[in-house]
């Protein structure tokens, strides 16, 4: 096998042949693999060529050079061509390329995942890889200051998603000039033509429009090609860059150019032969592109010097709103950490992200009322390493439900914090009301879902989620209800508090956040009727703590009251009757209490007894559990 | 108390009255209940005056007359403003307004329902309600072929909403004349100034490049109100109108008026004395508006005849998908009822929706790549009667989270479809993967979720789907499997079927989807070894068969193997495990068998058995619980 070297020197001819190498292992890797999107690899493939060659800027042997420049397939499914590009580069072996692409067990996904470490991000749901780059590229400008440039391939059936707008949006409002988005304009969709199809003007309004500089280009005259990613890359000015491609779907192979039928389906055998016969067969370049600048000793860890953390204190019995001690605990963990950062969906002020935002501004990201992009950049920024918390209301969190699950399996660690949780937030009514946040969280891979009931908890919770990796969630209570805990009161992820136990408990009451509170004063109700009633804070519903909980419904024969502010699927309950059941408990007798109907407007108090979880109805559960105790 | 009456005819000075009892009455509507958003009404006040008195052609003593223009407040925390229209119009008191808004079990929300029958869809998460208009416009102009037009007041922070630029898109795209959305740009969102400010240029390029007419006006300048809402309310033309109204938050009460820090709040009395002072009082004008024009008897029914649905057929044992068998129900659904209309996400080669947009091409909506506004859509034609069903990956119904959750705040009917569930799909990857779905649709209020294990329980499923109330939601698998039932059986909402007894079963097994054939090849083997096995098809996820259930656990000593393609949380365990629980099953040794690390790509039976959620796992589970029958 000869191997010839590419340098950016290399002629455009050489580049040619560059493409050609890209398109046909394209064709071998997903023909191999029985699956996969050729000629959505093959409309791309000379922007690669071109951009990997002269362009891109990396040092394919240390993938975490802080100078790297930055790659991410936005369009996912050409996953064939983010993988030929990484065997022209050297970093994957033409056999790992045949023999490992979508097989199980290997590293090369069908959608790109970080298991590689050249990939930022997980992408493969469309509109992601865009409003991610943002936050990589918000990072480099502003974090790290670093020169390094955010190259997103996108492709054109993913330019209907609302977040790519959202994306060139705030691409725009934060100046980036160092995110460089190759639109991949081949005109054909999965199942038939795109919206715009080849309108590239029509496309080039829309980008202008949104505030970027737009460069229209044939994307397989690889002089024009050339003449873009030089002026893109130059990040001058304090535009984004959009580059509109108008390219081919299956570009290269005359069986299948700009055919409908075509798009994610591998060439059988025989067709895939005749491809790469028309491709000019084989190659084997090897790409020895542009490095980065080597960055100066100690400049990238400057300032990255943790101190001990502040942790507010509040004074058990004192009323404070849990998002309130929220944005409290984040000034603390910001002054202690200059990796912490902060992002908002243009509810600071009810989030209480305001505080850090007013303390921190140059580590406060303003992303206004676009949650899946707050999501999005926050997922970049911690693929930078940065500790990124995200706020908005609870209920507005499901806006960015996908981008969430991506960013798990972008195995980036991500904080979300949501406030407003359930029907305890009274008058602005049911829009406003997270009753799905806790089964939406819970759901994710890794996360961990942290629920707390006062300002103490919160204020440690918050500084355990900056230790947490994957995704953490915080969810926060309107309203101000006394501190239940001493400053200084520890709180384990994983843990729970037994804010009432004897030796002669008769009812177990679970609860979080303010159904806690309704716990306490249901058990001070029961007290006083004689029956002692444990009560347990489970503060941490994802990891649980199975083994108080065990223990609480052994001393109390099974029975257990639990009341949450939400839906009654997925939520607390869930949490605690999954645990105890997979803890092999018997001879349960569970009270759920749970909010089961379409709430209106009214004050928290009248809807937490609407819900039928306030304190009274928790001593009824409970009452109902002790006396049915002789049938056991 | 006088009473005056303003006609069409009415002087714009006479509207300009109208405009100040508008902002009055939101003044005093938000100040009596202590919660609102009066500035955010005061803004855009002159625009509802104008449309309400000259453009709005409404019969308001018959809200569901076919004729009738739609109003939607996509700015849902501008309600004061709507309910002061309310009034306005005769149909609200003023005592109403003063004494229901906000309150408890009161109709008058925090934000709009559609408990008040002048409302279409719930709003207040924003960047929905245009979005929802899009699907009220497309009945309008392709289903009801009515003359009503579609006006959406939007506030200008929603415009950062990327759901708002898929809204435009497809009202362009679809050539929505009959489309109004105006813009009340007032510069100032909830905790800040806007991203855009008064850039109405910037805002019109945007708006102008996403494909619609764009009227830039001064939002207080009733002659061009008036202007505009002529022009707009012609619905000549093809294209949907955009009017920009630069506006001040606040109008009418110099003490706020462009300020800070009046978002979301009511006046405490002495400034709302003083600011209804400025505004010369309260007034009780009582608008005579258009009257939209009669319909001709028969023509809102017209095709509107529903006839017996040919249900498709498949044979036991033979190999079937049941996303394809969703397309055939689809089709056979159509045929027999023309409410019934369907959507994808540019996916309907995959999902099979590409059969009913073939069969019925005039019902059907491509959507696009764009998820949000494919739910917002179905919304919409739900909203004005259709039978609306919207497919796409099961993955990418997470991105459509709030939409959905929002839907049923809406109360409507919608029937969502999601594909390619769990790591059955194989090769592509955990991003195409659905395994939060379950999770998220259970939570969703009132929801049905249906998860059908072969080709007659999907047709028979999807037919009761079209007879569900409330969000209902059927879960189908990429790969085809043997037929199981027989033409003809009936499947319950709610139901379960029981595939395997004996009067001596030793475990029970449920499954659903794929692992119902797992649990089938499970008990088979368990057969082979003397252990009895009961198979439960629990297709209905919610509501559960608890009965079944129940009987299942007693005569299986509670032994009971649940197996689902989906992560542990929040899906079909849970759903059996509650279900028991709150029957008060005692005695449960339960195993959960779900998909509890990340996965890769691999075929899916690969990834089943990686998963531990195939036979031999279930086998597996099975003999371990009886195995230790003796322990209890």
């Amino acid at each position: 096998m000869t191997i010839t070297e590419l340098s950016p020197g290399a002629s455009l001819e050489r580049v040619a042949d560059l493409a050609a190498q890209l398109r046909v292992d394209s064709i071998r890797a997903s023909t191999s693999a029985g699956s996969g999107h050729p000629t959505s690899s093959m409309s791309a493939a000379d922007l690669l060529a071109v951009l990997i060659t002269r362009y891109l800027r990396y040092d394919w042997d240390d993938p975490h050079a802080p100078g790297n420049d930055h790659l991410i397939f936005s369009k996912g499914h050409a996953s064939p061509l983010l993988y030929a590009v990484f065997k022209a580069v050297g970093v994957v072996s033409d056999e790992e390329l045949m023999t490992g692409y979508r097989r199980f067990g290997q590293r090369l996904e069908g959608h790109p995942t970080p298991v590689l470490p050249w990939v930022d991000v997980a992408t493969g749901s469309l509109g992601q890889g865009l409003p991610d780059g943002v936050g990589v590229a918000l990072a480099g400008k502003y974090l790290d200051r670093q020169a390094f440039r955010v190259w997103v391939l996108c492709g054109d059936s993913e330019l209907a998603e609302g977040s790519i707008w959202e994306a060139l949006d705030k691409a725009a409002y934060y100046k980036l000039s160092n995110l460089v988005s190759m639109m991949d304009i081949n005109r054909l969709g999965q199942s038939g033509p795109t919206e715009l199809g080849w309108q590239l003007d029509a496309y080039a309004r829309r980008a202008e429009a949104f505030g970027t500089r737009v460069l229209v280009i044939d994307g397989h005259d690889l002089a024009e090609v050339d003449d873009a990613l030089a002026e893109a890359g130059q990040a001058a000015g304090e535009q984004p860059t959009v580059i509109l491609a108008k390219t081919i779907k299956g570009r290269g192979f005359s069986e299948v150019e700009d055919k409908e039928g075509w798009h994610g389906r591998p060439f059988p055998p025989d067709m895939a032969d005749r491809a790469i016969a028309e491709l000019g067969g084989v190659r084997n370049l090897l790409v020895r592109g542009p490095r980065p600048d080597p960055v100066p000793a100690g400049a990238e860890g400057a300032g990255a010097a943790k101190a001990a953390v502040a942790t507010p204190r509040y004074t058990v019995g004192d009323q404070v709103a849990t998002r309130k001690a929220y944005g409290d605990a984040l000034v603390a963990l910001g002054a202690a950490d200059p990796k912490v950062v902060a992002l908002d969906g243009e509810v600071k002020n009810s989030t209480y992200a305001l505080e850090f935002a007013q303390a921190y501004p140059d580590r406060y990201f303003e992303m206004f009322i676009a949650e899946q992009q707050m999501v999005a950049a926050a997922t970049g920024l911690a693929a930078r390493g940065y500790k990124a918390f995200a706020s908005t209301f609870a209920a507005f969190l499901t806006r960015a439900h996908d981008f969430i699950r991506m960013g798990a399996i972008s195995l980036v660690d991500l904080r979300l914090a949501g406030s407003h949780a359930g029907v305890e937030i009274g008058a602005d009514g049911p829009s406003q009301m997270a009753l799905e946040d806790l089964a939406m969280m819970r759901a994710v891979h890794g996360s961990t879902v942290l629920y707390p009931a006062d300002g103490t908890s919160t204020a440690a919770l918050v500084e355990a989620m900056a230790a947490t990796p994957g995704i953490s969630y915080l969810r926060t209570t309107r309203g101000a209800y006394p501190g239940l805990y001493p400053a200084g009161e520890t709180f384990a992820v994983g843990g729970s508090k037994v804010l009432r136990s004897s030796d002669h408990d008769g009812v177990t009451l679970i609860g979080a956040g303010v159904t806690l509170h309704e716990c306490l004063r249901a058990a001070q109700a029961l007290a006083a009727e004689g029956i002692a009633a444990r009560v347990i804070d489970c503060y941490s519903v994802k990891p649980i703590d199975s083994a108080t909980l065990t223990a609480a419904a052994q001393a109390t024969s099974g029975r257990i009251v639990i009341a949450e502010d939400h839906h009654p699927e997925g939520g607390l309950g869930s949490a605690v009757t999954d645990a105890l059941l997979a803890a092999g408990q018997k001879d349960l007798s569970t009270v759920h209490l749970a909010v089961r109907g379409m709430p209106g407007s009214g004050t928290g108090e009248e809807l937490l007894a609407w819900a039928g979880i306030d304190a009274d109805h928790i001593a009824a559960a409970a009452r109902h559990l002790t006396r049915n105790r002789a049938t056991h």
